[in-house]
């Protein structure tokens, strides 16, 4: 990356890093122009001073080395901002606004409408910090995440079908009850905040040569470029989108953020219709890489930190893994690369989804129909012969209203402990059991 | 407790720091026999020699400020030993019996026979220290198990039924081949390994009041017993069991370890017939006292962990979260205590099973039976009924066969946020279907 020379830089970048000799199908645009540079308010100093005002209050996190992930290829090191005052790195942001408000403003308290991570921060901080917050949700919110925010003590409103519905009426309703709208992203003092994480990766990592890092609206790589390559400008940055909301991949291409479609994602809390401005013109140029990560490899990724990090993260939490699992980053071989795993707020029912499914996904998890003559014993028999197999059964529904002539059909779900074992135990049942599917996934 | 002058102790015991105030019901027997002592063989000076030699190849694992357990209660911290190699505590002691071995020992190589974190340690540092490692295991080791010995290159040899036949094998099978025999408990060098935990935590805990440590054996808090009395004798040190398999508890009571009744244990690793003998002779006298916890809190405590922390443990881990949860430790309010994390050893599919168990211990996954009329429409209202109550409906099982006139049942698996919310939906449910049976858990 060239030096800009012509404009006065708000924060130093030195040197390019990005290393030639790969071919990057999604390198982004370089050099940007120098009035969007200009227009950039926030400061390295701003990063520091969030990191002096808050850093009593929120978790410094830890930074783990993974034991499986990238194994024999690039050493991983994990961020657990998971780990961080309600479960994700959204605590940074919240404290550092919330701590920055006046006295008289933080009387009138604020009113905040957004995300679950967002909500559940600005609520836990608002009742630390004597804030009353106000949190307007859609009809469709959760329960569990209603229940999360009243814990926290603050006032919570239903209105409108949508997040939109419900932030469209909290810009009203703020002003008819006096108190702030804080919106849950493209505040700067949100995205200071979020750049102290990068301060403690700079004192916590001796050798960092990339660090990869779930992208939403763009805050969070936002803060980490400017707070990272100022300091320390040969570090690679890469944002790692779900493929189901790629809004800062969109954004590069057309030269500014743009609404995009949005698909269901397990990553949901990456699922923005458009990037954020602010972080948009910060990331515009300094961005080493964007990646985008399709649902199979962020559910790979999720039960392979759960089984093997024993850690719990949430969907997007888990897409710089799933970048490094899914071979998307040859050009880091051997290097040190810090995944960012931005939160852990997933629920549990839906934790048990995710581990199947990722077990689906690894073929470690079958099912097979099986056409089974109506005999006695005819249901031992072929439990007994999966059991012998090494499988494990764990459901079986025979079908009989589906019976034609002798025959009747069972729908079974197997753990197997390898797609080999799986595809060894197909070969085997469909000797003795001709007229059978066997289903993967 | 007593300053021991008759005899030259192996370490140094300082005063006494048991709060007197508190009636505790299982404290233990003080005041050990001067030939006990004399009978303790491991200093000190052991486990600082321990640390120097495997610092560099096992993991200084975080502590983490816990978020929920204890909240308004005492400040809970967690060593967490689950994101050590191997995933377990037991790595600190395979990585010592391998490291002090002489390299013709090293050559000659070892078998080994136990527990799954034991040897999921063992065969790891074989691997990498370059020592052959042979196992063997009886015929119910699961799958996933000989998986993981096998993906670190060590020979899996299947014998026997059970542990024991195994462990028999091993001691004939070793003289066969010509390989070390190292037995998985009551070898001081392995106490010696667990004992680097205690030093780690001496430099993490600037205020420490007291451990709450799981105890299978008793190998780990005995090591703690000898690091953290010696340098900090104010330090209380609770074990804590499953009331499944309570070897220590047992064994302080009759002064000497025997031979228990085991019975089924989601803490599967703590499940052990008797105490280590040199571990025995380690706490007894200088360990605080001993609690157990029954399965219900184990569930619960899991979960806990799972959904506040942000972390995978395994059911022996989190039994002195669950001491804390189910109020056994009233003389602690106020303190600064540390649980042991010690391990997150637990395969996927029981992590489904547990996340399910623990929600239903906590009353957010309800049974429900009901007798519907067998007209069009019936079930559709009755699903709409429980939705509109904001609850889940998980699974859905109608029972035609079991009809009677014009009745059937329906099975139904509910999910609720709380035992508020399930109580609720209970009595609005029994108002429109009267023959209904409500089954919490």
């Amino acid at each position: 990356m060239a030096q800009v020379n012509e404009i006065e830089p708000t924060w130093n970048i030195l040197g390019d890093s990005f290393p030639k000799q790969y071919e990057v199908p999604e390198e982004v645009e370089k050099k940007p122009k120098a009035e969007n540079i200009s227009k950039i308010k926030l400061k390295l100093q701003d990063i520091q001073d969030a990191h002096n005002r808050i850093k009593s209050d929120v978790v410094f996190t830890p930074v783990i080395e993974a034991k499986y992930v990238g194994k024999n290829f690039c050493n991983v090191f994990l961020k657990c901002e998971n780990l961080q005052n309600t479960g994700s790195f959204k605590a940074r942001g919240a404290c550092n606004i919330l701590s920055s408000m006046s006295p008289s403003d933080k009387s009138k308290g604020c009113t905040v409408s957004g995300g679950r991570n967002y909500l559940s921060a600005m609520t836990y901080y608002g009742f630390k910090q004597s804030v009353p917050i106000n949190v307007i949700v859609p009809k469709d919110c959760p329960l569990v995440d209603k229940h999360t925010y009243k814990e926290n003590f603050a006032i919570v409103k239903v209105h409108g079908n949508d997040l939109n519905d419900a932030s469209l009426h909290a810009l009203t309703y703020c002003d008819e009850i006096g108190s702030n709208y804080v919106h849950g992203s493209d505040r700067l003092d949100l995205i200071a905040g979020y750049g102290t994480l990068g301060l403690e990766l700079l004192t916590q990592m001796d050798k960092m040569d990339a660090i990869l890092c779930p992208v939403g609206s763009g805050g969070l790589v936002a803060s980490l470029v400017l707070a990272v390559k100022s300091l320390k400008p040969n570090c690679l940055i890469y944002g790692v989108e779900c493929s189901a909301a790629p809004t800062m991949t969109k954004a590069l291409q057309e030269k500014k953020p743009v609404m995009i479609q949005l698909n269901p994602t397990i990553a949901d809390s990456l699922s923005t219709i458009i990037a954020s401005n602010n972080a948009f013109n910060i990331v515009r140029g300094y961005l080493d890489r964007m990646i985008t990560v399709d649902e199979v490899w962020i559910s790979r990724a999720m039960i392979n930190i759960l089984e093997r990090e024993k850690m719990v993260v949430e969907g997007a939490a888990a897409c710089p893994v799933a970048a490094v699992m899914a071979g998307k980053v040859p050009e880091l071989r051997g290097k040190n690369i810090v995944c960012v795993l931005s939160g852990g707020n997933i629920n549990s029912s839906r934790m048990s989804r995710v581990i199947d499914r990722g077990m689906a996904a690894e073929g470690r998890l079958v099912k097979f129909s099986v056409a089974l003559p109506d005999v006695p014993g005819a249901m031992a028999k072929l439990l007994a012969k999966v059991t012998d197999n090494g499988a494990d059964v764990k459901s079986f529904v025979p079908e009989r209203a589906w019976m034609r002539r002798d025959i009747f059909t069972v729908n079974m779900l197997i753990e197997t402990s390898d797609i080999h074992h799986a595809k060894d135990l197909e070969k085997k049942l469909l000797k003795d059991y001709p007229h059978s599917h066997f289903i993967m996934l």
